[in-house]
């Protein structure tokens, strides 16, 4: 099939090179030139504008978006909604929040636009060489562009999940899991680090990773990661977020459903942003203030 | 090689079945006599007391226990090592706490028995089929017991991990990771089930597990379960405990690592055992008295 | 002064007779007739509508509304803002989102109409006799308004907060702290019930007021609930909650602030409203799936 | 009456002065010659071993032990039963965990000496003006040394709480509820603090104090606290801990009571101890791994 590809970051790049070695045609934008170029050298036509990329379309267009969350996607699918027309097909494989998919969706509604709502799963090595995509759109529209995610994902690694928004919560609950894989790992290590028991770090990862109840892609990425650096010293603890794991604690909260794990998880993170914190000085102005304990001075 | 087998319930009878697939010898005793007729008939030695199966064993013999964590350990241990000898070797594969297993170690070591702690996991699949197993005890001693390890376990599947002790310690922070993944996963599909999506949860399962970031035998075993029981809806939601997840949290305390994910894990599982709480009747009434907000009657 | 009230349920029919105690004149509206109706017998001005109410007062004119958060205080303001003018001042003495606050204030201001955001605590009695009133808008109006405050509230019992918002957001967040000691409050009688000892509960409340570090008044509210009923037998433990907890949650996600105990007090408050829950279903069977460990049946 | 106190430290010198203050005659030892010294100038009799302390009183002698948790609580009991004599009184008045003073009071037992378990609260303003404490042993003998515990509290300020160890018991609990209290607190500031409102903290906690809901002595010592250093910048967020919340936790985990509250306040002081944190180089390198997203280096 042809297609056209708006975004040419990590994520979007690596789905190029996967669409190209499957066969299909890709036109390709991003606002980076050198991208477009980059893209270019490996078999992709690029474009110089949504306009451009629309217009090396055929109708019905299909347009795959993967671009940052937020103002960037609104942005960008508002030109796009104008340059496209009824019938064309509109993916944003980015990692929308839901409720945002589900108003996208009624603009592209109509104009009779079909809007696909995919979330990806599986890193830069997933886009490259197969990742795992949840997908809620029209189920009818969808049968039609099917073998695109047929191609470009490992077996079995993508699923039609229902009506529109669908593709982006689910992705959206699996971050929010992933948060709370990888905090529980991390505490884990984090308990062998401060042991009486000197481990092997890699070692551990891979034991772990052959016949545990634990074994996980996860953890092997934890092997990867200590055989480059046993014990991460050259790494500052520091646990950026990007929006999902947030998304999916406060549609917890807005659904009464009881996350801690998930909500911790992210608390952390943002704990882990802070050299100092006022929560603690508060506290060890109590304990001075009531007990005499010594406060540490600035 | 041959060696004796204590306990014969889930983990150690299919262990046995392991260890005769790769042609060692098997003495093997239970309290239960089923347990004992029924591996003799898969060609295991019945024993039908601990001093038999040690009479049964040319020295120096090994001794492999898989029987519960705490008293049964405790008193099973103390009568095998009146019946041990010097240079004997006593496994301990069950799930004790490590500080237990130091100082069995020691009243071993007192004998001159070597004792090695034996974290297993893989659950039941993984004791028939080959498990992952964490090995803490002497490094040279252990060089004429690892054709046992290769054999039993997957490829990859068990790890040397250091001084008595480590074993058990490495097992039990792997259970504080899986009690915390556990949560996670399960959080996730609770905030799937409240939303507005109508999502085949096995159809879920089975597209995590192809390709995305979270992919794992835990969410391996959630496909399996919801091809079962598509929504659950035999099963309670009561999450019991066998004791790892509060001793990793008890040792996190002593250690002070901050391990909120692995708490938290714990406690919701404490919190599903109770229909009605204290702590909510407090708030309620709290509510009540400054707010006038009506409480349920019971 | 004379002033209006808007909405006589539990706080603001408090606050009416608080008023009147204090020698203001109250004109009182209430889309329930029986309310208005007995407000009148205690003195005050009935309306039956908010026209009439605005009609009864003289320019400047002052108008509280005490009325529940959400669509109704959306709408009532938005009918005040038609009938009220230039110069009127409009208080909202509800527990109001901060940033609907601002959004309010903004519409206020383009009429000239000075808006207060009155952040108040103190439950029912407060309102009645003494409570704690944090506001927020301009403060040079702010003075003309201030003999109210003075009157009403128990000494020192109000703090003019700031710009617009401030009013609300502090009494937010007010109420996010009184979510965690609530809660911690109720783990620790959670603790003693559970306990080997027998503790007589009120009296344990009311030696914790006298002299502890933890005294405070929801410790005495305690006392006074465990002198109805010893041990809470009466009451079921679900705890409900109106949107105060959950917006400073949501805040100090925004503002990337830790805030793990308001979180999870919270969260305990939503486990509370499920007799089961789909998390505890999905652990248990996984724990079936790993360890064969038995699930119990609905 | 007359009595021992061994220990003069913050809270031990303060009691002798409360004690001295109500007519009690007081024989005071402590490890420190200078404290002696000190409170001899105050009226008490100074003791300079435990022997010297124990025959300078008369049968049936009353020993007031303030002295921290622990080693030295043990060995201080220890010299003590041997010294003291059948019907003597041996009273704990600090902060040991419930099941040491359990077995301590079986100890003494043995030799028919009265132990009782004081919990107390207040900090080194109670110890000196009236203090709350929660009181466990004999019931029939506590008559006989209640007038002691009449005069040093504040008015109601005691209680007999039950058999031995229920006092400390309390105590522990008390502090527990302590630690979520003052986390709940300090997590509201650290938001007001992170708000785009400029808040003047002293007068917040002043208005707090004054008819809201979470009116109590830990925001009354907030005021104070502000008022010395209104946003707390001399003072580093470490966040100490003596124990006490330790024991609640894990008293609670053993109970199985769900006490996500006070876990995570004695979390997030551990967390504090912390500059950098394991837990969050795992979390960095797997996003790293996976997603590419960049790490901060050491």
């Amino acid at each position: 099939m042809k297609l056209g590809m708006v975004g040419l970051g990590k994520m979007g790049a690596n789905l190029v090179l996967n669409l190209l070695d499957h066969k299909h045609k890709v036109v390709a934008f991003d606002v980076n030139d050198e991208a477009v170029k980059k893209i270019e050298g490996e078999g992709a036509t690029g474009a110089h504008s949504l306009q451009e990329l629309i217009e090396n379309l055929s109708k019905p267009r299909i347009v795959w978006m993967m671009v940052p969350a937020g103002e960037i996607t609104e942005s960008v699918i508002e030109k796009l909604l104008t340059y496209m027309e009824a019938d064309d097909i509109l993916i944003d494989g980015g990692n929308a929040f839901y409720k945002d998919s589900l108003r996208r969706a009624d603009e592209a509604k109509k104009k009779g636009i079909h809007y696909f709502d995919v979330g990806t799963s599986g890193g830069m090595e997933g886009a490259r060489h197969g990742a795992c995509m949840m997908i809620g759109g029209d189920e009818s529209v969808f049968k039609t562009i099917e073998p695109i995610f047929q191609d470009i994902n490992v077996e079995k690694g993508y699923l039609y999940t229902g009506a529109v928004g669908s593709g982006h919560f689910l992705k959206m609950v699996h971050n929010g899991i992933e948060y709370g894989m990888m905090q529980a790992i991390a505490e884990g290590f984090d308990v062998l680090e401060k042991s009486e028991f000197d481990y092997d770090f890699e070692g551990v990862a891979r034991v772990w990773n052959h016949g545990s109840v634990i074994r996980s892609w996860l953890v092997e990425l934890m092997e990867r990661a200590f055989s480059k650096d046993p014990k991460l010293s050259n790494i500052r603890g520091i646990m950026n977020s990007s929006g999902e794991g947030k998304w999916t604690l406060e549609t917890a909260l807005d659904l009464q459903v009881p996350t801690p794990v998930i909500a911790l998880s992210l608390i952390m993170r943002y704990r882990s942003l802070e050299d100092d914190t006022f929560t603690g000085k508060v506290v060890a102005a109590l304990r001075n203030e009531f007990g005499g304990h010594a406060v540490e001075k600035n």
